[in-house]
């Protein structure tokens, strides 16, 4: 099947004479989940990873992707003649050098340059250049051969009320256009999802687990064009951003305008995350501003409202997993529970909370050893079931009017090995240290990092991941400009200064292959502490509230500040959720939450 | 005086047609420290401190500095017509706007372009080409009104035996020519005096504290041309250089030979580390590669004999340092002690070292609110004389064969307030914590940082500067690229990756104005520890070997760990240094470095 639908593509790349067709595994906006319109690199190759790029020649094919897909990689592409480039693995070439080795000379790189990046594009043109090879990224090949692709998404898109956001999207954008005039920008293209339903205070299902629309948008000092598939806006919503001076355009009249923009202007923009079509549709002579989105940076910094409303959402989502926590250390060995009859379980929870509209993320279930690997989906052939021994790490989040959340339990059914204890009760301790720094402003994830690290370097042991991530508000669980990493990553926009009101996660882990897995994962929200002749000085707020099972707690590998930072944790954990909980269950967090 | 001096410069200015002219504080070799012959700015200006610009135009002159000497400069320049921008403050220009709006249409800047910094020059050509304004850095107009001026230093420079240095510079240049293949650079111009002297291993007395030569470097291919004032190398040492291909140049003829560089060469050098005149001499072919001078990395990676001298000449240092704790803790308040007495009996005490050959910088010895002053400087009219009561801050270090020492101790002379104990405890535990971490390889200052720092940001009070800085081996106290410190500083290469056998120190402190300062400063080596699936780990060797004040300890402030820290830190204080003191010497130090 795969076979032949690579040769019909071939057959696509002979007529308009193509020599190296690559598919990436992008939409036009680069967002994180794609919806299935777009999973073109999974209909070509089989491979149904999260993340990978497929580059096909007239002759071969390969497909590479990153270490967490290795094994999942090779059973899926046995039998395709794909070949398999490991990502990372010495000696194997990246996409880019085996496109431009494959293509020939005054030959022709051809992808659709609306899913391409575009600074991936810009170097592959650069690339390209000393064989005067060419690129093609005017057409999406697969389009003509993919039969049954399905529509592209076409929810309806509701706004969203100022209860419920806290500010008015004409403020949004008069505040973007105070910063386009200190730039002296004329236009500011925006094609971030996330970025658009903040700005436009607007929000749809057109991509799972993210409330967006698809579409993009246009700030210009007297108007905004929003690109937008006719139909996904009824009449009141069309009405209500007309009066903002919102005007709707078609969705893919994008291009056009485009074109249209005078070599004269100035344009804001983000290469890092518009696409390839997008940028390379702009005339020469204009001026481009390449620049973190402004909408990226405000949307971080949650205003008042927004932050009143996470508390709340919180405590909806504390309550879930606190019943869930009763629930599953009552019920294991007595009933068979799986990972993913637990996730349901705690899906069902979630749902009883008032405002609750979706899960903000696929639900991570993973008993055991599966814990290990950071990214474990259970599926029906692959569903341990749970027995009243070893860990259950439960990682899920739900968006809510009030905010989206995000929060991790790792669950003690059982006995546990001193060792696991001992790991455990350092993640405990990681990820308080953390969250109870105080820094002075100015700081970013990379200095704060080791706080929640260091315990666990100290015994050698390293989680290989960021220690946190930006959350976004009703919108997407990962979003930038903040997070804790101690590494810098250029691709990702996750380092910038610590600012009153932006929301990021604490989830230091321990992984051990084929053993177990622990993470806890609590989110923060960024204040001002007192300021004084040295600068403002910053601390956050801890915003999750549901137990760390004391049953894999320890105390011997705490100190007298772990213990008292746990405790106070507890403390407000109790405050918050036991008024919703019934008898049984606020007895139950009384003791498990009890000082230790 | 100063402005009869500013007038015999106007008159070398109209002769010359220059507009404006520059004087910076540097050598030509960007030093910390300078020579006599390089206080031109201190000349023309009356102004001693040991950073400011000084800008003369035909009708005004202005002084440039920043706020450690403000006070000191509004004195100084009283009377002299010149007027005092206090660098940082709101509304004040920078050097370069004042240049940009006095220098008048097609006018002319001058300088001398060898004491200016390269990517200043360029930064002032640049503000000036709007204006159709040029630079003439060929001359220095102080020269020719200066009667009286110093003599450059001519100091004869020695060669350091390989027992000293562990390496042959044979070795070093081979090393330097490897990466300058690899980069294809066919000539690396080296004007960095402490990267010159660990280059050849050669060793000199042209700047205070500095053991270094004047002379410029560029290495070749085949030779190493050496630029250096005839009469600085006797025979011996000529010889010993040119018998590994070191060709012998004056002085000043560098600036010929620059200039005659082939336009189809590359040329590696560090345009933050090379002089204006040096850059703009270069034909305008050359290609340029603009890095990190690569002895700059490879000097502060110290070689295994490097570091087992260092090891011995800390023992030396710690000798000294605690003989004079000793007989302060005994002798204050018995006879006169002031923060200069004080500062010579310890000289004195590291002079009874062997192989000491000088101080490594000016010993701070500050008594009381004097040490919240960070850069103090006893002077004899500003002399604090010790009473058994309070802190004295002593930063010192010593030039040994055997390497450079910088260690700072603030001692207990008497009784202090709860709220000093405090801090001097945070400032103990701020010390111990950094020097105990464990962290994978990859990290740099920046992720460290607050480990010092955090215990005192939790108590709301900052230091207001690093941490810790690189430490030559007989050569600079202050050398880059490694570092510790929370915040970017672009002009400062100190945010290298820690890489095993770097030297870096560790001195977090308090400094409350008007009231008291804390500073504790330990050098740490860098150093591998256990390499496993999740990388190679380091840790840090401390190599300082000096009680510090018990009676300024307060545990209450400790925790388990910290207490823990210190007393391991105060067992191998002891058992490093009694050996080398009198019976009662040896007593009272097993007491100064009891448990707690």
């Amino acid at each position: 099947m795969i076979v032949e639908r690579l040769n019909k593509l071939r057959e696509q790349m002979r007529q308009k004479q193509i020599d190296v067709y690559m598919i990436p595994t992008e939409d036009f906006h680069e967002s994180e989940y794609v919806g299935d319109y777009f999973k073109v690199r999974k209909y070509m190759s089989g491979f149904t990873g999260s993340a990978g790029t497929l580059v096909v020649t007239l002759s071969e094919a390969g497909l590479w992707t990153d270490g967490r897909y290795f094994i999942q990689a090779e059973n899926q592409l046995k039998g395709t003649g794909i070949d398999l480039y490991k990502m990372g693995e010495p000696k194997v070439p990246t996409v880019e050098e085996f496109i431009k080795e494959k293509t020939p000379e005054h030959g022709w790189l051809g992808f659709d340059g609306r899913v391409v990046n575009a600074l991936l594009g810009i170097k592959l043109k650069e690339a390209l250049e000393k064989k005067d090879a060419k690129i093609d990224a005017s057409s999406d090949l697969v389009d003509a051969i993919w039969e049954d692709r399905p529509a592209i998404s076409k929810e309806p898109a509701y706004l969203l009320d100022i209860k419920w956001v806290g500010k008015p999207r004409k403020e949004k954008l008069s505040e973007i256009r105070e910063v386009m005039e200190e730039k002296k920008a004329d236009s500011f293209i925006l094609t971030s999802l996330d970025d658009i339903a903040w700005l436009l205070n607007i929000r749809g299902n057109d991509v799972t687990y993210n409330p967006v629309v698809l579409s993009y948008v246009i700030v210009r000092k007297e108007e905004c064009l929003l690109f937008i598939q006719p139909g996904a806006l009824n009449e009141i919503v069309q009405k209500e951003l007309e009066q903002d001076a919102v005007k709707i355009y078609p969705y893919h009249s994008v291009y056009q305008y485009i074109q249209a923009i005078p070599e004269t202007e100035t344009v804001l923009l983000s290469k890092k995350r518009v696409n390839y079509a997008i940028l390379s549709g702009l005339k020469e002579g204009i001026t481009i501003i390449d620049e973190i989105n402004p909408t990226t940076t405000k949307k971080a910094i949650k205003n008042k409202v927004e932050l009143e409303n996470l508390r709340k959402s919180h405590i909806k989502d504390g309550v879930a997993v606190t019943k869930f926590m009763y629930w599953l250390k009552h019920q294991v060995g007595k009933e068979e529970i799986t990972e993913i009859s637990a996730a349901d379980y705690l899906e069902g929870l979630r749902k009883e909370q008032e405002g609750f509209l979706e899960l903000s993320f696929d639900t991570i279930s993973a008993y055991q050893a599966n814990a290990a690997m950071m990214h474990y989906s259970a599926t029906p052939e692959h569903n341990a079931k749970l027995k009243p021994e070893g860990f259950l790490l439960v990682d899920s989040g739900g968006q809510y009017y009030e905010g989206t959340t995000d929060i991790t339990r790792t669950f003690v059914l059982g006995p546990i090995p001193d060792e696991w204890k001992k790991h455990y009760t350092l993640v405990a301790k990681s990820m308080l240290n953390l969250a109870n720094v105080k820094f002075l402003y100015g700081c970013n994830g990379l200095n704060l990092d080791i706080l929640a690290r260091g315990p666990l370097w100290n015994i050698g042991i390293d989680y290989r991941c960021g220690t946190g991530h930006g959350v976004g508000y009703l919108l997407n669980v990962h979003e930038g400009p903040n997070g804790f990493r101690w590494k810098h990553v250029p691709e990702r926009d996750d380092q910038a200064v610590f600012e009153e009101g932006m929301v990021t996660t604490d989830e230091p882990g321990v992984y051990i292959e084929n053993s177990h897995g622990i993470r806890t994962e609590n989110e923060l929200i960024c204040k001002k502490a007192e300021k004084n002749e040295y600068g403002q000085f910053m601390e956050f707020e801890t915003i999750t509230y549901a137990p760390i099972d004391l049953d894999g707690i320890d105390v011997t590998y705490f100190s007298e500040t772990d213990k008292m930072q746990l405790n106070q944790y507890h403390k407000m954990v109790y405050e918050k959720i036991s008024p919703y909980l019934t008898k049984e269950e606020a007895d139950w967090l009384k003791e498990y939450t009890r000082e230790i």
